[in-house]
């Protein structure tokens, strides 16, 4: 198969988190924004979260697998090439602490940091393990309608979504009075686990605050984790099934709301936990 | 008050998180760790996510408060001085951007990196406000007796618990089926209410775990999360009241185990939320 051959069968996922590691050094990383997952006013956040994470998965120092990511959006990205710099600051036996930083060159042609993050990566043994957030009963995802979330963003159209609960509101009426939704979501077209899969799609939730209020106002992430439950192999496993994610706003003050989130696999196993702390208007 | 007179008043708290500034940066803080702070094999983590905190507190370029903090725990701080780096890697015109690390030297002569933070500053407008996790039926902390949490950390002595439920298990018998605390919670002795003791709060729970198992294995956190939801004049009208603080585990999975939490006002104000990865053995 050519380059070009490649290329031209790559999931938009694949091309999305795609980095050129430069040769001179492991840390430094440059990729491109894809219109595929272009959201309102720069790149779905998680596919964003995905690629800062993607600079540690293929860092050739790196030691085990993901276990936490924290994200911090520190402005939106522009079209275009972006840096990363992602560097393992310390190495334990088994665990390994990075630091991760994302920038892009403005108008002016002065280098901006857009994103921060850190990430701990490690090596896991089998132990005494629980899973004291069971999948809830909700119908199967061949029984429940696949809907697009919003027009006007590309990224919904990168993922099959099957709402069980708490989808957009139909009516922006101010008659909201939860803000817990349960979807069943997948990679559109169908693609294999992974962790970046996964860490995008803890972001793959609309603002809380839309279903809370049942209001559209401006919002955006600010800060997101993500906590892997499952090793590579679990996430193999899994291929490229449909995974319950479940998201509920906790408290909405002043501006900013914090989301509590969960994804299952349809076996119930629980493959990653996620929060986040997000900006809203009005 | 001469400045003796000020160190011999000072609370321990304000003596553990004491920090001096670089005469010649203001992102460069030196401290000291506390033997009232003290956990078993390095100060309690509570503590150090504040002493990260309180550099961003002191720096004279901060804009806004506390919003948003992830404290990596990269190592165990070895008894004695310590230094921390914390700069401003962006500022908008409401949120700030903050990178912290933690470092001490080794026996040999050579910084280490022992901790890794982010934090998100932000200037706090009001807004619609809901909090959707109401403070839940519980004695009064009046109603409610003290404990010791356990033996052989002084940290716990730092602070009045008065466990509503999920306390230590007495008898360590591998009969737990759930990891629920609620534990009303203030420094001991009093003290009034800010982001730094927040902070600490935040971690003043043990191993979820040893609760769940009802058995004690060697267990220690490695990223800590704390989502403020309160300004600067909610916590002074706080005071040095008791918080109700809730802790419970979710995932338990091959050696690492994360863990979800409230912190509310007496009133009902949820004040916080945060999470950890904390690894465990066995």
């Amino acid at each position: 198969m050519t380059t070009a051959e490649t290329a031209l069968s790559a999931h938009p996922f694949d091309t999305a988190i795609a980095l050129d590691r430069a040769a001179e050094s492991p840390h430094h990383y440059r990729g491109v924004t894809s219109p595929a997952y272009w959201n309102m006013v720069g790149p779905f956040g998680g596919s964003t979260a995905a690629t800062a994470l993607q600079a540690v998965m293929l860092h050739p120092q790196r030691l085990g697998e993901p276990l936490a990511l924290t994200v911090n959006y520190a402005a939106a990205l522009a079209e275009g090439e972006f840096a990363i710099h992602a560097r393992p600051v310390r190495t334990n036996r088994s665990t390994q602490h990075w630091l991760i930083e994302m920038t892009q060159v403005d108008a002016a042609g002065n280098s901006q940091l857009v994103l921060t993050a850190t990430a701990v990566t490690a090596a896991r043994r089998e132990t005494w393990s629980q899973n004291d957030r069971p999948l809830p009963t909700v119908s199967a995802p061949e029984d429940t309608p696949e809907v697009i979330l919003f027009a006007g963003s590309e990224w919904v159209r990168r993922y099959a979504i099957r709402p069980v609960r708490g989808g957009i509101p139909s009516v922006m009426d101010d008659s909201g009075d939860d803000s817990l939704s349960q979807f069943w979501l997948r990679d559109q077209p169908p693609r294999p686990l992974d962790f970046a899969a996964l860490a995008s799609m803890a972001d793959a939730f609309f603002p809380r605050v839309w279903l809370r209020r049942a209001r559209r106002v401006p919002a955006g992430t600010v800060s997101l984790t993500v906590y892997f439950h499952a090793g590579s192999a679990e996430l193999a496993a899994h291929g490229s099934d449909f995974l319950l994610g479940q998201a509920e706003g906790q408290a909405f003050k002043n501006g900013f709301f914090d989301q509590a989130g969960h994804l299952w696999s349809r076996s119930g196993d629980l493959l990653a936990t996620t929060h986040q702390m997000v900006y809203f208007k009005e």
